[in-house]
Parts: structure tokens; sequence; C-alpha cells
């Protein structure tokens, strides 16, 4: 209720903006200044994370973790897998490919800037990072492990057991399946794309040329930006995957009714997450169920879905335009040395 | 013919060294000069390659083409995923698991110190990593690509044109499937482990302690450095295995003849290439076959199989103790940042 609320207000607020700035192109810093209401450079340093202290020993057991492939039961995959920190953050394909070659039922969303998400998965079902860590874990079609297969591997290596306590200090029993996914969370939160063109426009510099400053301009003057804004461009609310017009049964397949499944309040129908848009180029296939491959084919269907717009090819191209802009430095990621298994290490059971 | 007769040729000096340093424990001194006689330190420095320029450019380039999981048909596999910088550039696993979930034939041999081999694979059939880096790709239980595809989703990303173009100069045509594969050979040459123990116990060092010292001398005396020898401990020359007896069929499934089916030459039949001993204790489980995963169980299973010792339980503790001494400085690697896809990129095939 409070959400849809929310978002009648979000778009209200944004209907208002676009009819004020219809008319003649604006002034680069007339849209500046409306695109400053609306969106939020990237900070350059890592975020505070609730609950959670971002330290240096948290951060490299995390990485150490995230990339480790013994964390599944298979000994195939890790968190990098799916959330592969040179593609995007994500792995391109379709829906994942789990564990024993199953197809996962939705696209991997991004890991880069997740920390900015209210919450996380297409359908919000965890409230942070570290909930979100230990699902993809245990999931039959991902990783299939369970939490005291995840410990006993842990447990085994004496460097895991040290890291933990480093990270962890002070506490009689650091080695716990909630630690894990807070140490998870502590490196996923450096995982941020600061410093895009778009951001350095937000800051006053004249990065963008007219093609993207007209999609900027039609983005906002359309409506995009009544769901795609903050931080992130998206992810901070819920809203129904068709709102205007269903897109077809490719799109959005039937069978996953999206939040529904986690509030089972029937308004939650197809309602989903807005995407955050933040590195949008990288992070093809597009919409949960990652049918769509273009970022002009996903302008397209977003305009008649959410908008009723059937936008221009020239304004979809603008859009495009201006959605590369939002492709921010890509953090430096060294790929951690994990330890050695010992003869307590729980064996890979990839059959 | 000429490996079997050098293969004897070194047995015979190994046998001869045994003989001469049998009997009371040696001097540190005395077994350091004996030890600088049968192996060679790794260098700290990246080794030069033969017809292969190791320039910046291309092994940023290689280590792109190395992590990039867009080489695979599915999308999902990368060199990186069977030898995993992290965890001793090897998979961990028994055999490895490729396209479709498919089990491959052979334990995955760690590209770490590969550059040092004689050849490569277990049965020596690519003379270099260059040969090597194209099996892989192209196998069907592997990543199950071809190099047409290669070449067309390399040709797709404007990036991946560029960083050819900078690797390879002078080239009209720089995106082939050979300059791929020197790219990644390039790359995978800077994977070497210097500065282990035992290299700075060669080297003058006294870095062993009293049990890895017994553990040298009995690998010496016992004939293990017959096969296990120069700079990579082994990966020089390529020897029966049950030279004395013949392994159960867990360790040396009968059908799996090794190099036997690249010389198709009965002498070879069940001929492998000596395991290149360098971070053994990194690289769990052994053998071709991936079914022992006890550094100690190996050591007693090649101490009966090929040398018809029945070690003593100190032994086989003092060799493993020395061959733990062999885990030399792992190379720092920063995940390289892939280029988007564009429409033109091949989609990825997982099914």
């Amino acid at each position: 209720m409070e959400i849809q609320i929310m978002f009648r207000t979000t778009l209200t607020a944004a209907v208002a903006l676009a009819t004020a700035i219809a008319g003649p192109a604006l002034a680069n810093d007339e849209l500046r200044e409306y695109a400053n209401e609306l969106f939020e450079p990237i900070p350059l340093s890592t975020p505070d994370l609730d609950g959670n202290m971002v330290t240096r020993q948290r951060v490299d057991l995390g990485a150490m973790l995230f990339f480790d492939p013994r964390m599944s039961r298979s000994g195939l995959f890790s968190c990098q897998s799916c959330h592969n920190v040179g593609t995007g953050g994500v792995d391109g394909l379709e829906t994942s490919i789990g564990h024993g070659w199953q197809a996962g039922p939705r696209n991997s969303p991004t890991v880069f800037n997740a920390v900015f998400n209210i919450a996380q998965f297409w359908d919000g079902r965890a409230a942070d990072l570290a909930e979100q860590a230990v699902g993809p874990v245990q999931a039959g079609v991902e990783m299939n492990n369970t939490p005291e297969r995840v410990i006993d591997t842990l447990n085994s290596m004496q460097a895991y057991v040290d890291a933990f306590a480093e990270a962890f200090p002070g506490e009689d029993d650091p080695v716990t399946f909630d630690n894990f996914a807070l140490a998870i969370e502590a490196f996923e939160a450096t995982l941020t794309t600061p410093n895009s063109r778009f951001d350095q426009f937000l800051m006053g510099a004249d990065t963008l040329d007219e093609q993207e400053l007209a999609g900027l301009e039609a983005f906002i003057d359309q409506g995009c930006a009544a769901c795609h804004a903050g931080v992130n461009m998206g992810g901070q609310d819920y809203y129904p995957f068709g709102l205007v017009e269903r897109p077809g049964a490719d799109v959005l397949p039937e069978g996953d009714r999206g939040r529904f499944a986690v509030t089972e309040t029937a308004m939650d129908d197809y309602v989903f997450r807005a995407a955050p848009l933040r590195n949008i180029e990288l992070t093809a296939p597009y919409f949960h169920s990652g049918v769509v491959w273009e970022l002009e084919e996903a302008v397209a269907v977003m305009g008649v879905a959410q908008l009723g717009a059937d936008l221009s090819e020239q304004e979809i191209s603008d859009i495009a335009a201006f959605l590369r802009t939002l492709t921010g430095e890509i953090p430096e990621v060294v790929h951690p040395v994990l330890p050695p298994r010992t003869a307590d290490t729980p064996l890979p059971e990839p059959m």
C-alpha cells in the first residue's frame, strides 16, 4: 500500500516536472538543476553499512568468499560466476546456469552499486546484501550448498579461521554463516562505480554531448525518471511490469509473478523492483526474464509497458545514448589467493 | 624412443646419486649441492618464449581472453574456470566440469609454471601453451566453441580489436585464432611462482627444517627425482604410470591409455608426462584421474607404482613435508575489465 502511494507521488512529481520542462530544449545548467533534483552521483568512497563494519579485514575476507568456488556444493560456482566483476557485475546470460546445468528463473542482477538498492533480488525479498548473499549459496538451482557444509569447509582451512577472527574481532565463534554473509556484504559494498560522465555532469562538468543531453531531457520528460531515480537510477521502489500495457509472455513470463511471491498480496502481482540503470550498457540482457539484448529495444519496451508512450526512434536513440553515460569507473579487483583445502575439507560433489 | 632413453639415463644417474648419498643424513650444504644438480629455482622474472613476445600489451590482452567466459559457447566458462589463479591454477575437481555439465576425462593441470613444461596436457599432445590454449576452447566437453565463433565474438567488440592491434603491431589482420593463443600464452608465462622455501634453500638460505631436509633426501634417495627434476620438479619427460606395479583401475582407469593416443606406439601405453610438483599442496586432487586427495597418499601410490618401494610412514610424511616447501609466491592478478558485448556479439548458447 505504502509502495503504491510512494509510486504515485513520485510519478505525479515527475509528470509535473515533465510538463514544466516541455517545449524547447533546456539550457545545460537548467537541465543540470532538474537532474540534480532527481538523481545523485555515486560517492567516490565506499558507503557505510547499517549493522556492518567495512574494515579492510572484512572486505578482504569477503573477497575470498566471493571468489571461492568451494562455497558451492559442486566446487564449480562462486558469487563471481553470476556476478562477474569483469563483465559489469553480471554473467551476461539470459538466466544464470547453476548446479547440474540448471537454468535459474531470473536474469542475475549486477553486484555493482547493489549496495545502493533499497532491497536485493528482482522482487526485493532480501533486505540487504548480507541477506542476499546466503540465498544463492543454498538455492538448489544455483550453488546448492548448506550453511553447515559452508561452515565445515571454512573451518577446515586455518587461513579462513584466522581471517574470520580478524574480521570479527572479539567474537568467541567468528566462523558463522551470518558472518560469512556480512563479510561478503562488506566486499560488495566496495564494488561501486563512481565518476561516470553523467555523475560528472551532475557535479557541474560539461561531459555530455548534445544527443546525450537530449536523451537525459527525454528520460525526465517521458517519465522514466519516475521509477529510475536516486543514486542508482532505480532500485528504490517496486512497480508492476506492464503498468500501462503488459508486455508479451516472452518478456514477462506468466509463471513469474514477481513480488507477489514475497508478499502474497494481489497488488504485488507482476511487481518487480525497478532495475537500477547504472552501467546499463554493460549488463545485457535486460529485464528479469533476460530476453532483450539491445538497450534500444529495452527502452522501447519500457516506453510502451510502463509509460504508454510510443517513443520515436530518435527519442529511443537519445535515451539509450544518455543511458550509456551512466557507465562509471569499474573497481579494480585483485583476484584473492584462496587457502588450500585440507583433509577435513568436504569434497566437491558435482554429481 | 628418445624419450625412453632419456628416462633410463636420468634414472641411472639418479640411482647412482641415491647410492652415493645412502647412509647417514647429509650435511645441509652437501644436500644442497646434490639438490642443485637435479633441481633449479624458478626465476624471479617472466621467462622468454620461443616464437612469442611477452609484451605488456600481449600479456594484458591474454589476461582478458583468459578470464572472458564469452570465449565459451555457453558464456559460462573461461580458462580461469578450470585453471583458477586463486586456487593453485587448478579447479580442485576430480575431473573438470564442462559444457552441459559434462565431466572431462582428466584432472585439470595447473597453469602455474606450466610455461616450464616440455609440452602441455597430461599426454604432452600440445607442444606449448599457445597450442594448449586452443584445445579446451574447442573441446565439446569443455568450452565447446569454434575458432570462427571466437573470432566473431572478438571482432564484435572494438576494445578487443584495438587490443589485438596493439599486441600484434604491424599485422594486417591481427584478430586471428593463432594470435588469440599467443596472447593467452604470454599471459600464462607470467603465472610463475618463484621464491618457494625450497628455491631459497637451493640458493643458499637455510629455509628448510629437519623433517623437510629428510624429505628432500628421501625424495632423491628413493628415486622420485629421476622423473620429478628440473625447474618444475617434473613436466619434462614421459613415463609409464605403473612402471613397476600398475595401480588399481580407480587411479589408472583402463580406458585412458595416455600418450598412446598421441603417438599410437605400444611403448607409450599408459604413459603420461611426469606431473610437475611445484605448489603441489595447492593442486589436489592428484594424478590424471584426480581420485587421490591427500598428498601423503599420492606419495605412497607413486612409491609402489613407479619405484617398487613400500615407503615407511615416516618417509612418506617427510617427503610430503618437503613437497610442501615447493609452494612459491602466487602471482598477483588484477581481474581484467572486459569490453561490453555489442549487437554483433554472438549470443551465449548454454543449451
